[in-house]
């Protein structure tokens, strides 16, 4: 059964839109429940406005192509279940592996527009492809700095994490 | 109630290894199922062995520290089980989703193992340090291979995909 490049397209847009949304819920939560991190949660927040404008573009890009973003996929479903099993996680070591998990994330996003941006080069649709390139370096950038920022960040939680009466997890 | 720092340590040592027989078990299973993609296949094949270098480097470490590899934490349950839905899924972009999940895989590795060099360099566990740090370098080498050829594979992917007959998910 043949499938057209331009039916792989919005399904891969599709995607996108429901791990962004994916994405929004995680660092909500990641960022209200932060205390003794006043940088990473910062960075967070400034990344929700991102991600925020990010599903408006992919929503253009998918109701131009005729479709609509109400279907989700089975890899997005189980993507959704991976965050969501992060978010309500509660270890002692949360800051650390909120960190790692936002870095996960980011990369997924960054190899969803690194697919997308083939896919839409390879059928012609040059706005759906600038449009993956610009969000593409965003979350180049948000990655980049999670990646730089997770060595400042586990040796804080270490120093906190021995000190008795001091709360490090968050 | 306050952790040491050594403690973190070997969790996270304990969290690496989990990690590395879940990249084992998912590699396998998807080099197994790749028929059309020579290269993409080959390369798992090579990143196999090395994963397995990086188990028994792991459980020397772990050792050293005087833990076992017993006990798998939270956060690798979680990810055990979405490796694992992942390999269990017949997607009809399989090859697609499979080198993106390699991606993410690879950089959940990366973290992990940035958390870990910062984490023995605080507690001056020179050599975990420099094994985390020779296998960061087979990570990274993996990661960037992976997101080189996304777009590649998703451009012969498409053109299988439009042609009647050809089978392009794998």
């Amino acid at each position: 059964m043949a499938t057209t490049p331009r039916d792989n397209v919005l399904d891969w847009l599709r995607d996108a839109h429901g791990m962004e949304q994916q994405a929004e819920s995680m660092l909500t939560a990641q960022a209200e429940r932060l205390e003794n991190y006043p940088d990473l949660r910062a960075r967070i927040q400034q990344h929700i406005e991102e991600t925020r404008w990010q599903q408006q573009q992919l929503e253009a890009c998918i109701s131009r192509l005729g479709g609509s973003t109400s279907t989700v996929k089975d890899l997005t479903g189980k993507l959704m279940a991976f965050g969501q099993g992060i978010v309500g996680m509660t270890m002692t070591d949360e800051v650390v592996k909120g960190a790692l998990s936002g870095y996960v994330f980011e990369n997924m996003e960054i190899a969803s527009y690194t697919i997308l941006i083939a896919a839409a080069e390879a059928v012609g649709d040059t706005a759906t492809r600038d449009t993956c390139a610009a969000i593409l370096n965003q979350e180049v950038a948000m990655a980049r700095w999670l990646l730089e920022h997770l060595g400042p960040v586990t040796e804080t939680f270490l120093l906190r994490d021995q000190t008795p009466g001091v709360q490090a997890k968050r």
